[in-house]
């Protein structure tokens, strides 16, 4: 009696076969090319971290890696000034945002619609484009609320008569600063909207080491706050995976029973550490970004770029003459790769990465002629 | 109004807060601890391997790694003799485990009690004790079925009569050779059980290159048959998480809708791409370990020991004299680290990792005076 189907697509969930799936930015090999598209740091690791990662290099990689990355979160916890059990570390923060969906949120499937904001997850737009992709993914019920036109956050007054914000969403997220205008936000609004939510919220603090200020400490003071951070933007690890969140404690249990056994890989635990004892190197880093920021900032608003603030290390700004797309492969022409979003908020913009003096100074140069002149 | 709650435990989702976490095998980095517990291989990554981590440790970490993983996907279609689209690649064979789930299982809450199937994870049990964490993970309905007293897979007949097997059960789950047992399957009964399922099963080859044969031709043949393998075990790479799957293009394509978006650090695709640079180094190890194998169970059989046949870098091993348990406290105190597992088909087993011929020697003379000698 043969039952084997031709293909495996119908024994496949329908809401995975309906998924899209995030899309990435670009990550070419091509020689030349100045990539300004994802949000790179311009410089390398610590000379230092290289050293420690190389000398694990050993047979040690037989081994399993510290399944909770323990020395870690131990680490982390005396940088923030908080208990170990106040830190979970993940494989990058993307990791921490899906296991945090999947800690508060229901499927919409699980429980009717009469219970839609047990499933709801929330996020102020545009922000980073994974949430939706991760709630779609969960089987949740998505509200995206707008942002100001200048992607303030709105008063709570406000989201209470646009009708459309659920103060009992069960996990709303907030990038800050955000992504992709840059656009950075005062502790104390950001605690009156955390104050006024009833479901969990989350932080996404990925490029706070950029900012002049950051929340951090409302993970601590509010049970139903947890801000995410990641290795990745400002201490140069991209590659290696590693990010984590700061909670409750009780959240932190949570999310140790979701995840994979051993879901941070050994190299990334030794080079985060490694990170943490170097941050003077990435300190200086930080500040010779932000100095690139706000040079760049200021001549291109004198070539007549309208350029928003921004407290991260890329800047998001409308290019003068022609639309953004058409600039876009003006740039690439130029081999310089920059990140252009369609979605209607930001359609009209070009994100692109503070790279290094010399990066900014290609990029200036190729914005002087547009892609008509 | 003050809305924020005392502690986030309301808040979390009901099935999380009940969920127990899986339980990895001990890491304690003790000194002069022989450690046979978590069937790492003894022998370190070959000589290159190591060089072209330390190669890649440079300032190139500071970028995103392939998304996709997808030079390793092509060197392992060459190794498979498949295409590129048959293959997905996992941080750690884990990830790929809980992926498959996501995409073929449905919770039960989203489907309700009529349709059991489509939110059942099913296993031949004894088996990797993760499958039944995920399941709960997902809630899912788990049915673990019985293997036969010596581990042998039941007949589809076998399997019709007893009732409890669910032929038409979204996902099961087959690990072969059979953790914690060893014991091997023939690929003709591999294949009738896989015929007999409505639903996709998945082959979990995490020992296969320990073993005489391997099945991975049927997840070429049958589309519902997905393959899982790992370098954390043969290729002695647990610390880097790489694993894989061979699947159905459209099961791979499946996968990478759920998956985070740079779910592969970039120094564990640099070190599985080196790895299937030096196969014959590892196929070396294979054959040593087999070796250790054979022999430590003609010596530990000699000692009194029943030893099951094992296709496997493990032994499970029945000791005389004295309870499993007994003899646990008894190998630790000899710093011998060795497992035990509570479940009660297993619990008069000690299962323990085949290590190098000098940790043999060690296992061997621990084992000639038992705990009540």
């Amino acid at each position: 009696m043969k039952t084997v189907p031709k293909s495996p697509a119908g024994l496949l969930r329908p809401g995975v076969r309906a998924l899209h799936g995030y899309t990435p930015g670009e990550q070419p090999r091509v020689r030349g090319l100045i990539k300004l598209n994802t949000n790179e740091n311009p410089y390398p690791p610590a000379p230092a971290v290289l050293r420690a990662i190389r000398k694990a290099t050993d047979g040690g990689l037989r081994r399993y890696p510290n399944p909770t990355a323990q020395p870690l979160r131990e680490k982390l916890a005396v940088e923030h000034g908080c208990a170990p059990e106040n830190v979970f570390v993940g494989n990058g923060s993307d990791e921490v945002l899906a296991y945090l969906i999947r800690a508060f949120v229901e499927p919409v499937a699980a429980v009717g619609p009469r219970s839609r904001s047990r499933a709801t997850v929330q996020y102020l737009w545009p922000c980073y484009s994974l949430y939706p992709v991760l709630s779609q993914i969960h089987g949740a019920h998505a509200n995206p609320v707008a942002l100001l036109p200048d992607f303030g956050l709105p008063t709570t007054a406000a989201l209470r008569s646009g009708k459309k914000w659920d103060f009992k969403a069960a996990l709303t997220f907030v990038t800050t600063p955000n992504a992709p205008s840059g656009r950075g936000y005062d502790t104390a609004e950001l605690e009156r909207l955390c104050q006024a939510q009833q479901g969990a919220v989350v932080l996404d603090e990925a490029y706070a080491e950029f900012a002049d200020a950051d929340a951090r400490e409302l993970a601590f003071r509010l049970p139903h706050v947890i801000v995410t951070r990641t290795f990745s933007k400002a201490y140069s690890l991209c590659a290696q995976r590693v990010g984590y969140c700061l909670a409750h404690p009780e959240v932190v249990v949570a999310l140790d029973k979701l995840r994979d056994s051993y879901n941070v890989n050994g190299l990334g635990q030794v080079a985060a550490l490694a990170t943490l004892e170097h941050l003077a190197y990435y300190r200086r880093n930080f500040l010779r970004i932000r100095s690139t920021r706000e040079r760049l900032r200021r001549e291109l608003t004198g070539l007549g770029w309208r350029v928003l603030p921004s407290q991260a290390n890329f800047l998001l700004a409308q290019p003068p003459g022609a639309p953004a797309q058409e600039w876009l492969g003006h740039l690439r022409d130029r081999k310089l790769l920059v990140r252009w979003f369609p979605a209607a908020e930001v359609s009209r913009y070009l994100r692109f990465t503070v790279g290094t003096d010399a990066e900014a100074d290609a990029l200036l140069k190729a914005a002087r002629r547009g892609p008509r002149a």
